[in-house]
């Protein structure tokens, strides 16, 4: 097949070397054999490549940049070197015809010690002791360990899952949600998203792990928010916008909630002087809690092909992405 | 038999109640039935206590300020609620023939929890994010997970031990380093610590977990900390006079170790205005990692009972010092 890899045009340590792909060639089979490849990271070597490309890997930067789509006559999928596709929603833009590809699985084995350090860090107080440090204060402010305790997590896809796993692993008591209340093995219990409100009040740590889409925008609001019990802590990994971060900021700067492990926010970089930075108990990370240098290239184009080799066996690529639902 | 129980003069949210007692007795079983008990938080309170009692319950602090100890007749026993009792050395206050006892094992789960955590930080690179937080500096750094990674651990008692198993569950190459190189099961292989140059330089991460003694006073001095390779990461959850504080920030401001979770120091509380305060990619708690005020008193007395209860069998009572050892 005629494939184009379309890079971000500046740096980000993600792009696909020649290197990358063919390695993932060596590793993939029979289906990663005998395939015509281009490369790019300019807008123009995008619209020659789509001209002849039946399939297409970018990432959701390089892609946003260049939406509308170019004229890609033959292009049949476009596979994306992430999971959350928010930023190119709504895919009206998107071919009929075209099956778009996330990676999901990428992500997991990072994802799920982020989750981990993160669950740590509220037991053991760390969003205070930061807070303490940054003022040059002695605070000792004791934390206990996390077996037995309560953790809700919304989302039980790869990030979410992995998090359930490592929490149950510790004894955790973990309460999964997600849209449709399907068990899960590392979940004592999981309820529907639309059950939500009535497991907050026993939340004693909440982890957002879930997509960004229509039914997820703001939905831990203020009013869910103040449903958490007091001395609760947060932890985002999904993306900034599933909650409202001014609520959160009153909620920490009332010693409501302990603390807050936020890795995505809805404005991304933060601007200079913005509030989160000098929030109490809250600790920030710039995006990074689910991308591991060392292995995300090569585990995205081993689901690439696994995707091709899906539909050369007539099945659904197990990655396709619902537009409609988002995810 | 007669039992004195000598708390903290100042409130530390680890005292020994009634309550706790009574509870223990609960648990405690044949042993723990009909002693008679006082309590008491003032000197006199231990001068009158000791006239009597043949074992003292008490914490190194409240220890600490009363040595040399007032006359204690029939005193055959003393139990500390801590592990690590260097602040009590030289122990030539010690009566001939008194047994002097630790809680060792208090402190495995907390202790364990910490160390997972800390080892996670490092890997998400939190020392560096959290300078880059305190600047109000949006800056991307992405890590890796620990899976394949090498820990070294200094000490394999409780805190050490427990390290070594959570981190031998997430796929770390754990490396022991004790005095003396017997295998453990969490760790792929036990060096002497006569040994420790030499496995120092493979060293990604680097945990202090042994107790401080005549032998491990200064260990990681400013050629050892040398010795560890460039990016390196140091925890210490042992004390604070292990390592020379001042080569370490050295190496951290010129991004030699790429970063360190510390929560014991030389001088504590840690002075204001000190260096330490503002180290670039250095994380502090303030003593907190191995005491988690669930389960403190509760374990330590569960403890205290199974050494009585091993000395009414006639055998050596587990926790018991060797004050020439130091541990």
């Amino acid at each position: 097949m005629r494939i184009h890899i379309q890079n971000d045009a500046v740096a980000t340590g993600f792009e696909i070397s020649t290197d990358h792909w063919r390695r993932a060639v060596a590793r993939g089979g029979a289906i990663a054999a005998g395939h015509e490849v281009s490369f790019g990271a300019t807008a123009a070597t995008l619209e020659a490549g789509l001209l002849e490309a039946e399939l297409l890997i970018t990432s959701v930067a390089a892609l946003a940049g260049q939406l509308p789509l170019p004229p890609a006559p033959r292009l049949r999928a476009i596979f994306c070197t992430s999971a959350g596709l928010d930023r190119l929603a709504p895919f009206t833009w998107l071919p009929p015809g075209v099956a778009l590809l996330n990676n999901a699985g990428t992500h997991s084995a990072k994802a799920g010690e982020y989750a981990l350090m993160a669950l740590l860090m509220l037991a053991n107080r760390l969003p205070a002791l930061m807070t303490a440090q940054r003022a040059g204060r002695w605070e000792p402010l004791h934390g206990s360990v996390l077996a037995g305790r309560q953790v809700t997590i919304v989302g039980l896809g790869g990030l979410g899952g992995a998090a359930a796993e490592h929490a149950a692993r510790l004894g955790m008591r973990v309460t999964g949600v997600r849209a449709r209340p399907a068990p899960h093995p590392a979940c004592a219990r999981v309820v529907a998203s639309a059950d939500l409100d009535a497991v907050l009040p026993q939340s004693e740590f909440l982890l957002l792990a879930c997509p960004l889409t229509h039914a997820t925008r703001g939905l831990m609001d203020r009013r869910r928010l103040g449903l958490l019990p007091r001395g609760g802590g947060v932890i985002n990994i999904g993306r900034g916008a599933l909650l409202d971060q001014a609520a959160l900021g009153d909620l920490l700067e009332a010693g409501q909630l302990a603390g807050a492990v936020l890795d995505v926010f809805a404005e991304e970089p933060i601007p200079p002087g913005d509030r989160l930075w000098t929030l109490p108990n809250l600790m920030i990370t710039p995006h990074v809690s689910c991308d591991d240098p060392n292995s995300y290239i090569p585990e995205s184009l081993d689901i690439f092909f696994a995707n091709l080799r899906a539909i050369a066996a007539g099945a659904p690529p197990p990655n396709r992405i619902d537009p409609e639902r988002g995810y």
